[in-house]
């Protein structure tokens, strides 16, 4: 179970307490969403996936809560899309990011960024603008599980492609990010790794889907369907 | 900050680790009302008050995640509606049921009822079925705060008025309840209270509150009042 998986993880150290209670706010968004992946999650996954194969240097940004929730695809997709994987997180101490690089490694993962950081985020303060010049620092094409509000903001002020994962199609991450993913993550992950195998080598596909993706009209497509979700239960209470 | 003080309290035993994730997924919710008492929460609130004032043996249940987000609005409910306070836990044991209930007395309240139960709430098995025939058990009008869906279907199986506060309108509890209040539970009380001020010693009025109150159509209204909340961002953007 997920919930007994993040509570494990917050007693060893690599999920923070108010990890716990983000994860409950993904879960009501998720619940909204019928829990599967709406046509406008699938529309910005594919879209993910054209961005990571048209990269130059993506990376996975990888937090305690995403590392938590599912470590196996992150790596996998980071493999199927040749990007590199960083981790990167909020409340910073050394042994929270020793824990969760091991815990990737541990997983599977073969060179995991993050234990030397040799470069900031412009225009964050404290230790959560630390990252590493050859990744996070360096990419075009950035994908963010689970992201706060601030480091997305500061992420597309860089200039780069930023790719989010959050359920709320309403948070700041969501609206500041390039293309905005409301679905669960797991779910997510294995949408832009499938879409990665289809659109893999070849070039207009890739192309033709960056160019015809407007994340705007695609975010109000997510929360018409959370609304009609919502109200389902009282259309078919009329009928 | 609430968040801090819950992490406080699962640190102490008061609160599940899986009580963080129900907070998270209230705070979603909260969020979908902008964070304020709506129209339908109002109506919820103001019946809640009439039905409350108007019963033989009403009960306020206190479990976990309420005492911890503030107990001093459920005493004080208690105090103005006359009713009596019964903490109830979902994961029972003696340790925690002692710790919730000297906490309740330690803000102020005088007489807690709970530590020894002599009842069980039929339909339910384990330990969540205990309660006190004095309280829970012989109560017509009980309010349960966050509380879980299977005991409000069984309390309200028992033929109890079944007032609940759970920010999430369409959850099991807020179907089942007689009077679902979807609204964040201190701003809840403290409309309850102001409600049960204005119309205590006023049996007319308590008794066309009660008549003219529909929880389906509230409800319905509750889930219209997200979701234009939720279209305001795109809407304001057209104009």
């Amino acid at each position: 179970m997920v919930r007994e998986r993040l509570w494990e993880l917050v007693e060893k150290g690599l999920v923070t307490p108010t990890g716990m209670i983000s994860h409950g706010r993904g879960e009501a968004f998720d619940y909204l969403m019928g829990e599967k992946s709406q046509n406008s999650s699938l529309r910005a996954e594919k879209a993910a996936a054209a961005y990571l194969l048209n990269a130059k240097n993506p990376i996975v940004c990888v937090n305690g809560n995403a590392a938590a929730l599912d470590p196996k695809n992150l790596i996998l997709l980071a493999e199927t899309v040749s990007a590199k994987i960083e981790v990167n997180i909020f409340h910073r101490t050394e042994r929270r990011m020793e824990l969760l690089i091991s815990y990737m490694e541990e997983n599977g993962a073969e060179s995991v960024l993050g234990r030397e950081p040799d470069a900031r985020i412009p225009m964050l303060t404290s230790d959560r603008a630390l990252c590493t010049k050859e990744g996070i620092f360096d990419s075009d094409v950035i994908l963010v599980p689970i992201e706060d509000g601030d480091r997305a903001k500061a992420l597309a002020d860089m200039g780069k492609i930023v790719i989010s994962i959050d359920l709320n199609p309403l948070s700041r991450t969501s609206r500041t990010a390039t293309v905005s993913i409301s679905d669960e993550m797991t779910r997510a992950l294995e949408n832009i790794i499938a879409f990665a195998e289809e659109l893999k080598g070849n070039k207009k596909a890739i192309e033709e889907t960056i160019r015809t993706f407007s994340n705007e009209a695609n975010r109000k497509n997510a929360v018409e369907e959370i609304c009609s979700s919502l109200m389902q239960e009282f259309e078919v209470e009329n009928k």
